[in-house]
């Protein structure tokens, strides 16, 4: 069987070692000893907590992220953190900037537009059709956020250095770049990845949230946390 | 192996038929002769096309669904379904009824309120801890839809009979009874059930909806529908 295996360089789903895959195959009707297959068991199981927590472990030793960093694996792929990042940190009273660099900018633009949500356009690379990475723009003093997408494979543009934005936190989708360089997670308040890019299977979407950006998250999902 | 499968009568997530199990495990590593995993296909292709037509054909036999009925399998789960079901359907001119009867009722109701949606509580048992399904309504005239969750496990009710109430749909949490009785699909404009307490594994939310209620959804996300 494993002479048929295809070598898989397709730019979406992303292939996963043989050694992984045989090794849920082999367990897939008796996980851990258990007597049900992981698609059986509960999320609040400890069978369940072991998967969880050993994949946040190895992400953060792999990312080196310290004790403010918290690792999600959430649904609704990278696309829901669209909506959900701006639901979550723009309220009546505050504005976020955006720097649209090709495809997934523009949807991710066009989400918090369709909830309402006050943004400003901080840099574009549209004049050229998204060729390259812009280097001047105008950003706003008291933004909330600055949105940037860290490559941009249909475009083929990336940046390679992170813009320095006096403290303001950076929210980056890295679904097609995430663990392929280290990172100055100093400028980062949020980064979240579809991991069926570079890191897994279709289905998850990889987010890490820094903690004082977290305190910033509107009361009415805070008080959400705590019921 | 066979031998040490357990008897799961968990009430959250759903034990799945061995013989379902095993043909997953026998095709994990080489999916229908694609020489990929299933977890490693892409969504566009047509090994992937053939999973979800035949689960969506499965769903219409099993429901005696005709055209005007679309099966969807959402992310998100039947929670995420309380700010969708709001988000698509209620806008600044609208309104809506719930009918609340237990924890996830409840939970409905709070995520339409945090949403800041017009809603109307139609009917409710929580004066008697949820202890019966309420016979007395209070409905409103041009309501978008009534809100009702079919069962209530945690209380131990159910919805024998659903209401009629003049042509307005019925949009009803049925996470935890889908599949398990004949429904007279005209009452209803839309149901949803997480997948993991009566038809699958946890990770996808069963989403029915019919063509005139789809039709009411927001012209926002009617219009982003063709881009």
């Amino acid at each position: 069987m494993d002479t048929k295996r295809i070598l898989n360089f397709n730019a979406g789903p992303a292939a996963l070692p043989l050694s992984v895959l045989k090794e849920i195959q082999s367990s897939f009707l008796n996980f851990n000893n258990c007597g049900m297959s992981i698609t059986e068991i509960s999320h609040r199981s400890f069978w369940f907590d072991d998967v969880i927590n050993d994949a946040v472990l190895r992400t953060k030793r792999l990312l080196k992220l310290d004790d403010r960093f918290h690792v999600l694996f959430l649904q609704g792929g990278a696309s829901l953190q669209f909506a959900m990042v701006p639901m979550n940190f723009l309220g009546d009273n505050n504005t976020a900037d955006y720097i649209n660099t090709g495809t997934w900018s523009t949807k991710a633009i066009k989400e918090a537009e369709i909830l309402n949500k006050k943004i400003n356009i901080a840099g574009s690379s549209k004049d050229k059709n998204f060729s390259y990475i812009p280097e001047n723009f105008n950003f706003t003093k008291q933004a909330s956020y600055v949105h940037i997408t860290s490559n941009n494979t249909i475009k083929g543009t990336q940046w390679h250095k992170f813009p320095d934005i006096n403290k303001i936190p950076i929210i980056a989708d890295m679904s097609s770049d995430i663990m392929s360089r280290p990172l100055d997670m100093e400028k980062f308040g949020l980064i979240y990845a579809g991991a069926q890019k570079n890191i897994g299977p279709s289905g998850t979407c990889m987010v890490i949230i820094k903690d004082d950006l977290l305190k910033k998250a509107l009361n009415i999902f805070i008080n959400k946390l705590h019921v």
